[in-house]
C-alpha cells in the first residue's frame, strides 16, 4: 500500500527522540527534509513539482483543462506536535492520486497536491502564512519582517533557503486557477469517535485570534523588596490566566495562555516584564468579543492594582469561516453510508465545526473550499499523543479518492 | 581617587547596551574579563593573587602573622542586574587597602580581598556556590553536576576555564585561616535613606529558600480541546502565584515567582508542563513554614481541580543567620557619629536585617562574619535601576577602611 510506505518514510523526519514530538519549523533542516520528501514523492508519481513564490509546494497531475482541483495540507508542526496534524492531508493526497491512477481514472481538469508553508505559525508567529500570502490576506512587507525567537526574519530564512523574499505576495493567477480546495486533516477532538464514524466533513471554523498581553513592571530583588514597593507583572498575568478560563467557560468558548516569557527570568528577581499570548475562540463573533472584553477588564484591573503597565495587541484574527455549502453537502452525501438496496448514499457523513484555523479556512475567502476529518481516538491535538488508526487513515484515503474523482471527473 | 578609577574600569564589562543591565554569569566571557580586572588590580597594589580550588579569587596583603582579616564580595550578576550588587564590595575593598597603604598602616595580621564565584546562582542555580563549596555546605559531586540553561555542567565550564573540577570541595585550611570576614554591599532596600545614613551594619539574614513547582498537564490544541477535557498546568500555576502573594502579605514575609518555563510554549497549544520557582523569605522559620504550607495547599487544590500533577521540590534553603554579635557591635560603634566633645562614637551605625543571602551568611557558619550596607536611594536591587551615589560609595570605602584598620591593627 502506498499510504503506509509514504507515511513511514516521512515519519522520522524532525521527531525529537526524547519527547516523541515533532519540531518541523519552516525553513529549518527538518522542514528542508520534509520538502525533499514531497519533491521525491511527486517525482515518484510523475507529478510536476514546483515551489511557488511564497514557498508553498505543488505537485501537478496535468490532465484535462480548466481550473484545477487542489488537495493538500501542511508539513510544518507546532513545538512537539504530533505526526498527523498536516502530514496526514499530504500523504493521503498522494495515496489518493495513486488510487485514482490504479483504477485508470483520467481527470477532466488538472489536479494538484499542495503543501502550504508555515501553517502553524510556530516559527514566525502568523498561522497559515503561506496561504495568507498567496491569497493576499497579509502584506508581503509585513511578512518579510516577521521574526523568529532568535531574531531571524522570514526574508532572511527564505533567502538562506534560496528563495527570493521580494517575490512574496499575492499569486492571483494561481488562486484564479483553483476550482476547489479540499483539505483532509486529523480530527482535533473526539466527536467522530462518539459518532462511530471514521471520516467527517468540516462545517465551520469558529472565529478566533491571538492577543499579546504585555505586562511591564520593574525588576527588583525578590529577597529585599517590600510587597508594597513592588511592581510585579507576574501577579496581573496570573489574574489574566484565571480570568480567561472563567470567561471561556461563561461563553461556551475556548481561551488559553500557552506561551509566556518572563524577563529577566531569575528565580530571585521580580520580573521586569511578562509577555503572554492569549488564544481565544468562540462559536460566534459576539461571544468572542464578550470574552475578550472580560479578560481585558480583569487583567487591566489587576495591572493597575499592582502598578504594572499593560498593553494588549491583537496579533492575528480570523472571522468565522463557513465552508462552501455546495461542496460540503456534496462531500457529506458522497461519503454517507450506502443504502443496501440502491447502493446510493442513504445517510450523510457527519458535519463537524472546528475551533482550529486551517489553510482551507484562508482559501475559503477566495475559492470553494472544504475539509475532511479523520477520527482521532486520543481526542488530543498539538501533542505527540495525537493519533489515528491505520485503518481510519486508509478510510481517509478512500474518502479523499472518492471526492477527487467526483470533483475532477466531471 | 582609587575608587573612581577602579570602578570606572570595571563598569563596562558585561553590560548589555540595550537594557543597561549586567550579564556577568560565572565562567563566561564577561566573567573572565571581571576576573582579569581583579588580577590586574591585585598586581597594581602589589597583592599576591590566587584562584582557589573552588574558583574564588584572593588578593593577599601578606603582613603580620596569624589568621587573616578577609573582605570582599562577588563579581557575578543576575540577568540584567545592576552595577553595584557584588562589585561594590570588591572595589571598596581594594580602595580601602589603598587608603590603609596611603596612611602608612601596617597590618598585624594578613589581610585579603576575596571575590566569591557564582554568588547569584544565575548560571548554575545555586546561590553562594563558591563560598558553599569552600565551607563544605554543598557536596562537590552535586556541584559538579549542576547545569546551566543550555545543559553545560559546572565541571565542564570550569574545565573549559582551565580549572580542575575534581579539586572542588571543602578548603578547611583556608577557612581555618580566616579570623573575620566583612562584606560590604549595596543596600537592597530603602531603610538607610529613611534614616539619613550612608552606611549601616548587617544584623540578620532572614531564613529563605527556593522551591521548584513542577506542574504536569497534557499538551493539547488550544483551538479544539474542550475545557472539560483539558489538563492545563498554567491554571494551577496562576493560582499558586496569587496564593504566594497572599500568604506573604499574611505573614509579613516575601514570596516571588520570578522564573517560569512553560512547555511546549506555543501560543496555540495548551502547555504540557509549567515549571516555576518560588523564592520565599520570612522574618523567622515558623512564618516561612506557614507561608510554604499555605502556597502548597492552594497550588495542590488547584492542580487536583484541573487534573494536573504537581511536585514541589526544595532546591535550596538557608536558615536564619545572625551575624557575629561582637563583630557587629564593634562595627556599629566604630561607625557611629562621634561625640563633639570626646571625639569617640556617641551613636551606633544603624543595624539592618536583610532578606537576601550573601557569602557572608554562608561564611557566618564557620567564621565571625559581618556586613556593611551602603545607601541605595533607588531602593531597588537586581535591576539596572539599582544605584548608590558616589559620595556614599566613598563613605563605604572610609567605613571599610576603619573596620579593616580596627580588625587588622590589633
Amino acid at each position: 500500500m502506498r499510504f503506509a510506505e509514504l507515511w513511514d518514510e516521512l515519519l522520522p523526519i524532525g521527531r525529537d527522540e526524547q519527547t516523541g514530538g515533532y519540531r518541523r519549523y519552516s525553513w529549518t533542516e527538518a522542514d528542508t527534509a520534509c520538502r525533499a520528501w514531497f519533491l521525491r514523492t511527486a517525482a515518484l508519481f510523475g507529478l510536476r513539482a514546483e515551489c511557488d513564490r511564497n514557498g508553498n509546494l505543488w505537485a501537478w497531475w496535468e490532465e484535462g483543462t480548466g481550473r484545477a482541483v487542489v488537495t493538500g495540507s501542511h508539513l510544518d508542526s507546532v513545538p512537539d506536535g504530533g505526526a498527523f496534524d498536516g502530514p496526514l492531508g499530504i500523504v493521503t493526497a498522494f495515496a489518493a492520486v495513486d488510487q485514482l491512477r490504479a483504477r485508470g481514472f483520467r481527470p477532466v481538469r488538472p489536479l494538484a497536491v499542495a503543501a502550504f508553508t508555515e501553517e502553524e505559525g510556530a516559527r514566525f508567529g502568523v498561522a497559515c502564512l503561506g496561504s495568507r500570502l498567496m491569497t493576499g490576506a497579509i502584506e508581503p512587507a509585513a511578512a518579510r519582517e516577521l521574526r523568529d525567537g532568535t531574531g531571524v526574519s522570514l526574508a532572511a530564512a527564505m533567502s538562506a533557503a534560496g528563495l527570493d523574499p521580494d517575490a512574496l505576495g499575492p499569486d492571483e493567477k494561481r488562486v484564479a486557477g483553483i476550482d476547489a480546495y479540499v483539505e483532509l486533516h486529523i480530527e482535533q477532538g473526539s466527536a467522530l469517535g462518539a459518532l462511530g464514524a471514521a471520516v467527517g466533513v468540516g462545517s465551520v471554523i469558529w472565529p478566533h485570534g491571538r492577543w499579546l498581553f504585555d505586562f511591564t513592571g520593574r525588576a527588583d530583588h525578590a529577597g529585599t523588596t517590600r510587597l508594597s514597593d513592588r511592581h510585579d507583572p507576574m501577579l496581573p498575568y496570573a489574574a489574566a490566566v484565571l480570568a480567561a478560563r472563567q470567561a471561556a467557560a461563561g461563553h461556551g468558548a475556548l481561551a488559553t495562555f500557552g506561551k509566556v516569557v518572563a524577563e529577566p527570568g531569575a528565580a530571585n528577581a521580580i520580573c521586569s516584564t511578562v509577555r503572554a499570548w492569549l488564544d481565544a475562540r468562540a462559536p460566534d463573533a459576539a461571544a468572542l468579543d464578550r470574552l475578550l472584553g472580560q479578560v481585558t477588564a480583569e487583567a487591566t484591573d489587576a495591572a493597575v492594582q499592582h502598578g504594572v503597565g499593560l498593553e494588549i495587541r491583537r496579533e492575528s484574527f480570523t472571522a468565522e469561516v463557513s465552508f462552501d455549502l455546495r461542496l460540503r453537502d456534496r462531500m457529506a452525501s458522497l461519503l454517507g453510508r450506502p443504502d443496501a438496496g440502491t447502493g446510493r448514499p442513504a445517510t450523510s457523513a457527519p458535519a463537524l465545526p472546528t475551533g482550529a484555523g486551517h489553510d482551507a479556512g484562508v482559501l475559503a475567502a477566495r475559492v470553494p473550499s472544504g475539509m475532511l476529518f479523520v477520527r482521532n481516538p486520543s481526542g488530543v491535538s498539538h501533542s505527540p499523543a495525537e493519533h489515528a488508526e491505520r485503518a481510519d487513515c486508509e478510510a481517509g484515503v478512500s474518502a479523499l479518492t472518492a471526492v477527487l474523482a467526483d470533483l475532477a471527473g466531471q
